[in-house]
């Protein structure tokens, strides 16, 4: 083999590393925020009919427009909203991370930028990157809370092309207010993202940014089967927006993107909505039983409104984070000194988790004044 | 809806139109070079078994590596080239499509050029343009053929980043020889991609750039289960190259692109292997023919590797497009002036194409000397 060195790579490519969570094998793996629940009976059994009819149509390219499709996942946006989204606003594609690609290989790109307030999701630098987008890390409270005024005052400031804001945050968990997102909307030309992956799990009484469409065209709200309805395997990311981002997204989507086997089998999970929707009330149970347990262990968490808890401090997360693992307990060190990100899965996993963190915390916490 | 020219676009994709051949509801589709046989059903019972199997899991992310499919896909190219491919080399996307969009973030990007030997596969300056790579039209001979003396200048003048090779070329359906396909890559310091999506269907002593591969790490060989596995719905692209390359893809892919029922059903067709390819020699009889009844209805062909053949001379083409549409037959107008492309698919189409064209020709066709 050649060493990578050799070829002729993008100069800001050079010493990079890929992303990605390490794939281990362990008991609990608590690191990725999947649903653990394995899907319902019934929708299995529709799965293995909607599967096996698109098979004997897999040598025909799929619906490149993915008609059928948009108008189930407007629909559902529509029901569980009180928003009213129409198929034209909806698009779809093999992950949000293909979805987020393609807004910023649209509006992004060379000799733009993008700004996101960090920590936030790891692959928003990184896809603006992979479109030649410059990155302006976004500022946030000590407390990961975004102060508005300060936040608004920084857009206006780099005048960005893209602002990434998302919410719930991914590490942190936290919702971010409507009137927030609002108040950034007005102070940017650009297009503003809303990344909702786990809006589904939010706290009661936080509505979702697909509210605010109305009367927004640079405004669009991007969401994932990967949490919510547990199907992280599928890789089905969308976006709901004006039409008119949607018909801009078709000069840079690749034809026929999304199989005939993903459109339906999205479809059938779409049909079982309720029952794939009744994990998320059992798994924001866990985070809350995760968060109510921490400070008896001298730990604490920053407010979660996902599937997940970012919880610390210690005094060495990535210490922690062996310690737990050497207990079968896989959680995820997301680089921010003190805290580490757990998902809440099942009860079972509660208990496990629970229980390695009872006997790593005396060692590894910090101390008060740290 | 919001007028598109309010957005804030990226100014190169103004005024552009998406890329996508009609999907129209003919009798006969012969647009879009598919296979027109269904899958074995041996295989769409296998299907059925590995897709039930995969959506059990379908709630946790899928082999972000796709290890065992790349093996899979690596013991087909070893199989069928007579070059040993290792998994290592192997890499795999949503279509080739997305294999070509990478290597383009990879190697070209914002600053940096392609090249390629147009009139040839229209969405290589497409996916160029999106990853902002500058783009310079290749040379051809009138008939279509890459003159290897002049395609070598042009890219010893040009010095393109990324150079493409489309062998068999679409639109027009010739191999290139591998004699050219090695000066050329002697002649530029980038990466050197053959795109071989119809590779399989290749006249008798037309080998595959695979045989180049060994000691050529700027090399790189595409190909897709689209045509030859007559799997268009499925999406599943693939390259071979040096390991390097495969490494280097790693710091653009998006995590996770390939869903856990692609792999599992790209895997399961690559155990059917020679039920699948027994097709090919059907598709290349049928190419055949229509070859062989051209001459008859004063028309001609350009030499066709390929699952198509690009037919002509008309004195309009689009006017010929429609008179054949009229008569439920559905071809492909690739802006050639004079030619059209026709898919080859089963006798039947075969029949009612050449019938078709033979009410067709006489009306259409260019006169001699045009």
């Amino acid at each position: 083999m050649t060493d990578l060195d050799a070829l002729p790579l993008r100069p800001e490519l050079r010493g990079r590393t890929p992303y990605g969570a390490p794939q281990l094998k362990v008991t609990h793996r608590l690191n990725t925020n999947e649903n653990p629940y394995p899907l319902p009976a019934e929708l299995l059994a529709d799965l293995g009919t909607a599967l096996a009819e698109a098979s004997r149509e897999l040598n025909r390219y799929p619906d490149r427009d993915a008609v059928g499709l948009r108008a189930d996942l407007a629909t559902y946006l529509t029901r569980t909203s009180g928003e009213r989204i129409e198929a034209g606003q909806v698009w779809a594609a093999n992950g949000s991370n293909e979805v987020l690609q393609q807004l910023l290989q649209t509006f992004g790109g060379s000799g733009r930028t993008a700004l996101g307030f960090t920590p936030s999701y790891s692959m928003h630098p990184i896809i603006s990157a992979g479109t030649g987008t410059a990155w302006v890390d976004g500022h946030r409270r000590a407390d990961f809370t975004i102060d508005a005024a300060a936040a608004v005052a920084q857009v206006r400031e780099v005048r960005p092309d893209v602002v990434f804001v998302t919410s719930p945050n991914n590490p942190t968990g936290t919702a971010v207010a409507l009137e927030t997102i609002a108040e950034l909307y007005d102070a940017t030309d650009g297009v503003l993202i809303v990344d909702e992956a786990y809006a589904e799990f939010a706290r009661e009484g936080t509505p979702s940014a697909l509210t605010l469409l109305p009367g927004r065209p640079r405004l669009v709200v991007s969401r994932t089967m990967s949490k919510a309805f547990g199907m992280a395997g599928l890789r089905l990311g969308y976006l709901a927006a004006d039409a008119a981002v949607v018909d801009a997204l078709q000069l840079v989507r690749l034809p026929y993107h999304l199989s005939s086997l993903t459109q339906a089998a999205a479809r059938t999970a779409l049909a079982h909505t309720p029952a794939l929707l009744a994990t998320v009330e059992a798994v924001k149970v866990e985070r809350d039983r995760i968060v109510a347990a921490l400070p008896a262990m001298g730990l604490t968490s920053v407010p979660s409104d996902a599937n997940f808890v970012l919880f610390g401090r210690f005094a060495d997360a990535a210490a922690a984070w062996q310690a737990l693992l050497d207990r079968d307990v896989l959680v995820r060190d997301v680089g921010l000194p003190g805290w580490l990100r757990v998902t809440a899965g099942t009860p079972v996993e509660t208990d496990a988790f629970l229980t390695a963190l009872g006997e790593v915390a005396p060692e590894f916490r910090a101390s008060l004044g740290d």
